[in-house]
């Protein structure tokens, strides 16, 4: 099922090794980090930074965010994050999903996306309208 | 419904302002330090700290997060942080909800924890033990 | 020497068990965590926030620190974050010193602060106003 | 006077959005992240991963730092991060430098270094030993 997801972005992250726990593996809410990180990076190559959008008083906010640890990660790990987008009316849905680089599944997430115009919930179409080329 | 839930624990917490990022927000991720937090606080009240669960070669570690997020803290802001536990299996479910110190619901979450003991997948029977009293 | 710093306020903090890291003790970072949340709470008792200060477009940033880390803290620790404060000019000293609850050093630390009023390095007069019974 | 110093590694890094804090800055604890995962990644490039020694029992810890901070970085800012090595008996000191990608000072800090050994303060030469292409 996984197979059928269509990455649209994807971003190798090395572990910093301040990000491992006294358990050896990562900490569980490093992995949040990650997926925000992976999106702005997407957000950037879409055209449309995170800078950019604050300044316009365009502020995306999480909303819901679901994630399934699979295999731990540790000191000095590499990973790749990968990324899918679906629009639901005012809510962008990211499908992101951490592999090792040989391809086996690390942690995967659906993060639910609302964007805030100088403090209120908008529509997102200036979001739509950046993504335009990614939504599917 | 939420009312329907019995909080067998709970931990006032202040925000410290380095959590909060340049929405002027806490930081997704930190709910999951503060959640994370809440549960040592209370294995510690439930007689188990997590320091000696370590020494024990026992590591509790999330399999599962889902998270709603409801209103935002900010710069100075206090909250508190409750919890209910059961238990299915090997598998530990530990519901997580933060309000105000008024009583509103800032997040919800449902965080799943399995135990390993010397780095295998445990019954998870010395943490129904220390947990006894709180299952229901 | 050191007992010669008569401190004007001190926090009680426990360690959260996420801010150790793999060596088994609070990575060296975390301390820069604890000493901003002590300032901002000393700031709060003076009776000027740091979400006051910052709507009042009022900024203080750290210029330089310096740490000496003594003895490390672990998994479920506790300690005392205490801290003395001069005035030199338009920067702000603080002396801020962690020990054990039994009294033992665990770091100790020089920060200056200068503040910024809309972007701008100020005379810090607006916070030595707040400081004043404090000053020595 | 900083011209005459010689790096001997140097590591691009990207701020990620959720280091800014409530300022609009990267908070002054995130600096001691940047340092650290430098000196993690020069020592694998010497052929000593931190995971290495950790499973050695050789575990690198920061006695002492010093950082004064030139110029802010923001959302979204790039910075190049660099490093010089010193011995001192047992203690190794790395002169860490991070500049704008144009060659502005934003940071420049003095780490020490003490090497344990199973617990106990170590001469250190096993790091020496790795390092010595770089030690001048």
């Amino acid at each position: 099922m996984d197979t059928a997801v269509k990455y649209i972005f994807e971003l190798p992250i090395k572990v910093r090794d301040y990000e491992v726990d006294a358990e050896g593996i990562v900490n569980n809410a490093n992995y949040l980090h990650y997926f925000e990180h992976t999106r702005h990076e997407f957000c950037e190559q879409a055209g449309l930074t995170f800078r950019e959008m604050h300044e316009r008083g365009l502020d995306p906010v999480v909303r819901c965010i679901t994630v399934r640890y699979i295999r731990p990660l540790g000191l000095g790990s590499s990973m790749v994050s990968k990324l899918a987008l679906k629009r639901r009316g005012p809510v962008f849905e990211f499908i992101q999903d951490i592999y090792t680089p040989e391809g086996d599944a690390v942690a995967k997430a659906v993060v639910e996306i609302a964007s805030f115009r100088n403090g209120r919930v908008s529509r997102g179409d200036e979001l739509a309208e950046a993504f335009k080329d990614y939504l599917n």
